[in-house]
């Protein structure tokens, strides 16, 4: 367990009906505290530094495996030799050091700038030092997937996944990453200040369970959906990610290469579905065509092409 | 300008009062792309890339510069020869690389994985190490700064806010930091799919204005308060950070440290102070007293210290 919230106090100030009250109370905050993860050969003294990432203690050596899956640097949990929690060059031991010691046949990543990590809480990808260092490629193949979901199934999901968070409900201050079947069963949820962090617990967990790719699963995000996340989605063969409030562009766009179902905007009865939408079904249909036939459509075989 | 949001096609799915309904229409996303960083001395021919940041395109070099001043490579603009948003090595030319070249005497970040300014910090760092590392770079004396806000004006700035977000109207996608003075008047607002990106954004719009230090300001911004937005507050000098929504721990203990002001939850009438209450006025009177205030109360002269 970790230390997922702590105590503070805090001065709450309110000015309603003109009337100013205030009054020192204590307060529930998300934890956040850096979590540096080592990797290199078994054997050696000391392993290298790889990436600092500022998370919610809890789940470390998940959320370090998880990360350096998505990262493409391990392919599976045979890959690890061993992965401690350890109390690195700080004395009193913080326990905010995982060190991975790889199996011999994989090659340590690199450690030269280019391909240096240093992530905060808000953003995975930040402190990756060049634009070609930014993509990472799954071994799954998602666009084959033949899940599909009930629309009535995923406006289940929020509700499911804010029901589950218990620290959020404590500090309003945690994000979180729900791992669902197609029905709608929570398989796995994980908390943390960052929505990245939070996913990358579930991969972690998900790899040392032996149950990656993972297939015919659904993740399901508090927040926005990021180019990052719909990465890492892929990276773990997860055909359908759905969040509560907005994609950007590039995780549209990334979603629809790599045939990932992007929901997002999913509150109360609606959503919107913003890449592979025939993954979702109404009344047992889907709510559109894949791109495929899609295409068909634009261009049948008696018409020119569209222009390249 | 940037290409702030983007057009999509989406599929919207209503599941309400068990009819459900599908519409496929235009959706406006608020647009994500790279942002690498080359940092370097005037004069050469290729700098290195230092750093990658996924942000929403537009005011570029000011997130450049502002995210070069709040991690301490340059302390002010005259340490700039230049700055051009260029191609990169991408064809076509996407003006994802901001080239920044060093005056001959800054020093350059070191790319040295042993010695760059990432690695030093995901080098054996845990929190109060990282703590301690602003504070010898932070060049500005935030705890000094006797700026006071009353609590009627702290209220009225997430409006403020969100009416001149004006990406976030279209895309419910974007975060947004704006600069208030202390009268409660918006001085500088920026929008972006990365709190941190805002928050630089603003940051190096006052660098090249010359306006640092921003004693005297508020920063404001959308979401929770993590670590190193209240980071970037302290190097740019601002004495009060305010947050919609919850703050982290280590947010609340470095704002302590750096005699930051750190509001959070400010919403409706209401708001918590997490550190530096005194700079929280109702009816022109502090909501708390200052720390040393505090720690006079509680260990009088005339009574033993508590313990250590």
């Amino acid at each position: 367990m970790g230390r997922v919230t702590e105590r503070r106090t805090v001065v709450h100030v309110d000015t309603a009906d003109g009337a100013v009250h205030r009054v020192q109370r204590p307060d529930s905050l998300a934890a956040e505290e850096p979590l540096e993860i080592r990797v290199g050969p078994a054997g050696t003294r000391q392993r290298p530094p790889l990436a600092v990432t500022m998370r919610t203690p809890g789940d470390d050596l998940d959320l370090a495996l998880g990360f350096l899956f998505t990262e493409g640097v391990i392919r599976d949990a045979h890959d690890v030799r061993t992965a401690q929690l350890c109390a690195g060059d700080q004395a009193p031991n913080t326990y905010n050091v995982v060190d991975v010691a790889l199996a011999p046949d994989v090659p340590a990543p690199a450690t030269d700038p280019a391909r240096n990590f240093f992530t905060t809480s808000s953003c995975g990808v930040c402190g990756k030092a060049s634009i070609d260092a930014v993509r990472t490629r799954s071994v799954f193949d998602v666009a084959g997937d033949p899940t599909r979901i009930a629309a009535s199934t995923l406006v289940t999901l929020p509700d499911a996944l804010r029901a589950a968070q218990r620290g959020f409900a404590v500090t309003g201050g945690l994000h979180a990453a729900g791992l669902f079947t197609a029905a709608g069963e929570l398989v796995c949820l994980r908390e943390d200040v960052g929505r990245h962090n939070a996913v990358d617990k579930v991969v972690g967990w998900a790899l040392r369970a032996g149950r990656l790719p993972l297939a015919g699963h659904v993740l399901m995000v508090s927040g926005r959906a990021s180019f990052e996340l719909t990465q890492k989605a892929w990276m773990a063969g997860i055909p359908v990610l759905a969040a509560v409030s907005a994609p950007s562009t590039l995780a549209v766009d990334l979603a629809a290469e790599a045939g990932i179902t992007l929901v997002g905007f999913l509150r109360g009865t609606a959503m919107n579905a913003y890449a592979g939408a025939e993954r979702v079904l109404i009344d047992g249909r889907p709510v559109a065509e894949p791109p495929a036939a899609r295409a068909a459509d634009a261009a049948p075989a008696s018409a020119p092409g569209p222009p390249r």
